[in-house]
């Protein structure tokens, strides 16, 4: 393997000193970006594209050879965990992604099992170690996986799902199916994410997209509790080096304290919070990344670079700020904006790292 | 008129003493109700049933029928202002609202005037009437509309939305135009609301549901400042009685405290939100509604009792607290246990008002 060279983000996520504030977007490979929108035609359909590793790899790469990037992160969907256990993922056209076999009842939850890692996903640890080949230490690699909750959202709902009534159906009428489900969920997690650890990835990510949904205490006891089983279980030091690891729950900025004991490096921030605020909250904690509205990218060059000279100067000085969007960019952006952004971080930052 | 018999609801907003925790729900008047399902039939469609007093005052007595409730809310659409003012709404069967004429550009927000709340929204006035004589003085009624954030997202958008992205571009790159936007509507809805109060509303509640949409920033210029603008023209008594408002920004719980500094009486709390927690920062200041998390109604009679006795129990001793969902009822929900949640309220509720 290439030596690292460029390590701001791992810096950062450490809190430990960089020349400029790192940055890097979610969903930095995707459909505002033609190229990818051309490599995802060519794979046929999306998962086709996530279980092709020379197409992942491909789109992975994609946003950096346009960008002055911090990090690439593999390109993959939060559900090949459950398809992997026998759910039948699948998308429809058009549409957000459906299991065949979603699980309905306390005894579909007792019929789950750990996967086998390596003969379910295999797809995916290739593509890790393709594509940490073919970055040749230009910038760290992030491994992810979605929160043992956010997973459970999709696998008892069957698809995506605004209300979730079947899921908290299930976690306020039969808790202890809902807790066998999240611990099982939670152990295929932890090994899956040690696989790509293993497979090349310099930190992880954990997607908790569906955590705001919950209540103070349901969050603590079904979301933020599995997440904490998780980072006790990964392999945090790989080749000599630490693995950092991020956790992201979206709508949970109420419950920053708390997420900050749970032996994560860096929180995730959406835009609705102000950086500022959430750094006097739990900084000497952890790190925290975040948190543009990801629709300033419609606004002009210069209200764009406005917005990044705010969110720095609410961090204030010294390391510890991954910058990102608050949310994954969105398909309707023009790619010159989200230039102007990574670009901005890098000029506007600089002061507060003398 | 007759006497109000049951003032429970006012009282409590005005953080007076009770006997018991009043409690009204979000949606109380819909289509889980059979009932409700049948007169909206007979309108035809949904913008009639709204536009029909006879029937707008039919659909909000049923729950009151069924249930103990402490509060009638005006059955309305938030949409009705902008309606007024001239942008054409239309609800296809089984979508969302839309917009023949939405507000694309800063000539479009140039056209926009104050509509002449008599002339174009009297069957909203007639039905709060109407409503106000068919209650006898049974509990007071709720008159409410949208805020001008809020409903400024739909008239941009042309409907409902997930990503914002016109009417965010429009606030990022034209906060002029966007300002006048919210100028306009904010004038408008002030209108309606004092018009609601002089035909008949006891209170009135303003729904911000997309506030928690934005940055913290933004959230205080584009959306808490014109509820405040609002609250500052309200006639804030009729008849010799205080009516008190209640402001609700779901999603928008990291804001208390700002929210409590602009004239409320109460502040509505979405169900991610310990409420005793809410209390701790904002008790002093403003009465809270809310906060059970709306699916915690798909589970046993038991497990709803439950949840309504943490939630007393966290509020604690005294006035001041309006229980409600945390968002509306959802359609799937038994009537029966709608009803266990509001017997629960009255009946776990004596004991913190001794």
């Amino acid at each position: 393997m290439d030596a690292l060279k460029n390590d701001r983000f791992l810096r950062a996520l450490l809190r430990q000193p960089v020349d400029a504030t790192p940055v890097w977007m979610m969903r930095q490979a995707g459909r505002y970006l033609p190229e990818y929108r051309a490599t995802r035609s060519k794979a046929g359909n999306f998962l086709n594209l996530c279980k092709t590793p020379e197409l992942a790899c491909e789109v992975t790469l994609q946003p950096l050879i346009r960008f002055d990037l911090d990090a690439a992160i593999l390109f993959s969907d939060i559900l090949t965990i459950p398809d992997a256990m026998g759910l039948g993922l699948h998308f429809a056209e058009g549409e957000g992604p459906h299991f065949h076999h979603p699980v309905k009842t306390a005894a579909d939850v007792k019929k789950l099992a750990v996967p086998d890692i390596h003969a379910t996903l295999q797809y995916v640890m290739d593509a890790v170690s393709l594509i940490r080949r073919e970055l040749h230490g230009r910038v760290p690699l992030i491994g992810f996986s979605g929160s043992p909750w956010t997973l459970a959202t999709y696998m008892v709902e069957g698809g995506g799902s605004k209300e979730f009534s079947k899921v908290k159906g299930m976690l306020y009428e039969d808790p202890n199916s809902m807790h066998q489900l999240l611990d099982v969920v939670a152990r295929s997690v932890s090994a899956y994410l040690n696989a790509q650890i293993e497979a090349g990835a310099q930190a992880v990510m954990i997607f908790d997209t569906w955590g705001g949904a919950l209540t103070t205490r349901d969050y603590q006891t079904f979301s933020l509790n599995y997440m904490q089983q998780i980072i006790a279980e990964l392999k945090r030091e790989q080749a000599g080096r630490p693995i950092p690891v991020v956790i992201f729950s979206k709508g949970g900025c109420q419950w920053l304290e708390m997420q900050a004991q749970i032996g994560a490096d860096c929180l995730g921030l959406d835009w609705t919070m102000d950086i500022g605020l959430a750094r006097s909250r739990v900084g000497n904690h952890v790190a925290l990344q975040g948190n543009m509205d990801p629709t300033v990218l419609y606004a002009s060059p210069q209200r764009i670079r406005d917005e990044v000279g705010f969110i720095l100067k609410s961090y204030g000085a010294g390391s510890g700020h991954v910058f990102n969007l608050g949310h994954g960019i969105q398909q309707n952006v023009n790619p010159e904006h989200a230039k102007v952004f990574i670009d901005a971080v890098h000029e506007l930052s600089g002061i507060y790292h003398k």
